[in-house]
């Protein structure tokens, strides 16, 4: 494939670029551009500046407001909430962290919700800097209504992912996020886009049955992984990260898009909890069991989630990282 | 199968009897049989009083304390410790259950670690009197290191159930609860003593290599559900009700056991939040948004998790339930 290799200040001017001539603020430009970058550098393209191009469209159709100003209350003592007046959850996210952070270690646990955000952002890249600053976390959020819960029809999920993060003294964070969903609709579109067929386990058609079609897959709804129990999560993540937070499920999250095919527009979830408080003079033994266990985990031949995307990061920091020329030039139009 | 018909009453009484000549006191015999009538009562036997054979063996191999008496502590202000001292999860539940309740109405989330407790009861027990009092909420544990990682080949989680509670206005809680293991460590026992082949999902051999062979498979390692993503899970399992506590992973349990063949002896995880403390003036819309979801959850086929159960209970309370007369008269033995 023709690429090009941007260092990660080019990337991040470029980006930047690109949010001013859709009117962000600053501020908010500031923040998406961060984790953009993040994920380029981590190699992991499906939430890297790809996404601007579908970010742009959101903005463009009134969805996202480009200078929403996050607003921060306390609806309870462990309790933040982060209203994102409209606008992407990245600067919402990282405007109400100092206080999640300091309400998990006054209290051993707390929460934050995050309302009203427009979503696009890994939510990796929200557990991994709170276990770097010592906690463990649990984000979740869902999306637009496309999944059916296993022995059903109708679209009603989104692909609701679930991350986790916990601190690793000395080395990277043990995180991972993943979609509730088998595959990502972008996988189908792109099988779609080639004419390839799709697993069995991926969607039904518009009937409920299995199909390996990916467009009568599009037209019917997606499947999520594990069966029941992956369904089950996918629930748990609606019911957490919409109505307890007073927040959009995924099937609201669709109603409002009302066919723009923006990103969705909803809230997030995410709590922290605090080691040091539940483990006092013991929570330097106990984390060093929890590194015994991830020398376990590998001894096997297993690899532990986030491996790649830790590997990949040295490489991009000193370097740069491939980018397809076709994105990069459109990257370009799009910053005028 | 040859069955009796036995009616809640005379089961827990039953199960009293075996408890009683078990050596366990009258408080934590009366734990035990709540959880154990319940299951068997929602016709999920295998948490039922076929149960008590293991827990008798327990007692006898000195894994499990007859007569402790749980202590309550509270590591952090949102934080409830409940040390089982040795004894069974259940009295140690309800003991700190009612702090539990209050911590997470004034704090919005809190979260229960029970520490030192075998554990052989039904998460969905614990998170259904949760949702009973308001209250959303998260609970899991470990249990003995039989699972493999995806991509692993050495036994390293428990079974690691994972169990989560919604309040339903006027109607039984939303409940699911499911090991995050493919199969239940008794499904491939069965398979084994009848001779059947399980499916390749459920376990590699001692090579790491896919087997229809429950010998085999027991021999080796089971694994997750919904491979890399259930294995993910399976690992936060281990991580947030073993480390985090101060407690057991699976591995540590197994070794403790030291071939005595008990129940597993470490710790478990209680995440509770309160919608209203999210919610205030909005919790009875957003319950309604969430009655809506579950409207639209079965309307395509879709069965709700714990749908089975439910349906199940009004039959067990008036008129008994069925159970096989080899196990009847295996605990009328163990009774006396």
């Amino acid at each position: 494939m023709d690429e090009v290799i941007l260092t990660l200040d080019a990337a991040a001017a470029l980006t930047g670029k690109v949010l001013a001539r859709a009117g962000l603020s600053a501020e908010q430009a500031a923040a998406i551009t961060r984790t953009m970058i993040a994920a380029e550098r981590d190699h992991c393209r499906s939430h890297g500046m790809y996404r601007l191009i579908g970010f742009v469209h959101t903005v463009r159709a009134g969805i996202a407001k480009p200078d929403a100003v996050p607003v921060i209350s306390e609806p309870a003592q462990a309790l933040v909430r982060v209203d994102a007046d409209g606008g992407p959850a990245n600067l919402a996210f990282e405007r109400g962290m100092p206080l999640l952070i300091e309400k998990a270690r006054r209290f051993g646990i707390a929460a934050m919700a995050i309302n009203h955000c427009v979503h696009f952002n890994a939510l990796w890249a929200e557990v991994e800097p709170l276990a770097e600053a010592g906690l463990a976390s649990l984000a979740m959020t869902p999306s637009h209504s496309w999944v059916t819960p296993a022995g059903g029809t109708n679209p009603l999920f989104g692909t609701n992912p679930i991350a986790f993060g916990w601190p690793r003294p000395g080395t990277n964070p043990f995180v991972f996020d993943f979609a509730t969903s088998a595959a990502a609709r972008g996988e189908i579109e792109l099988h779609r886009r080639a004419g390839k067929p799709i697993p069995t386990s991926w969607a039904v058609d518009a009937d409920g049955e299995p199909t390996t079609d990916a467009t009568a897959a599009l037209a019917g709804a997606m499947l999520t992984f594990g069966g029941h129990k992956g369904s089950a999560l996918a629930a748990m993540v609606e019911l957490l990260a919409g109505p307890l937070i007073g927040d959009f499920l995924s099937s609201e999250s669709m109603a409002h898009d009302a066919g723009r095919g923006g990103h969705p527009y909803h809230g997030e979830l995410i709590i922290a909890l605090d080691p040091a408080s539940f483990l006092g003079a013991s929570l330097n033994d106990a984390l060093a069991r929890a590194e015994g266990f991830f020398a376990d985990y590998t001894s096997g031949g297993a690899r532990l989630p986030s491996q790649r995307r830790y590997e990949a990061r040295p490489g991009s920091i000193a370097n740069g990282f491939p980018m397809p020329r076709a994105l990069y030039e459109e990257l370009l139009a799009l910053a005028g």
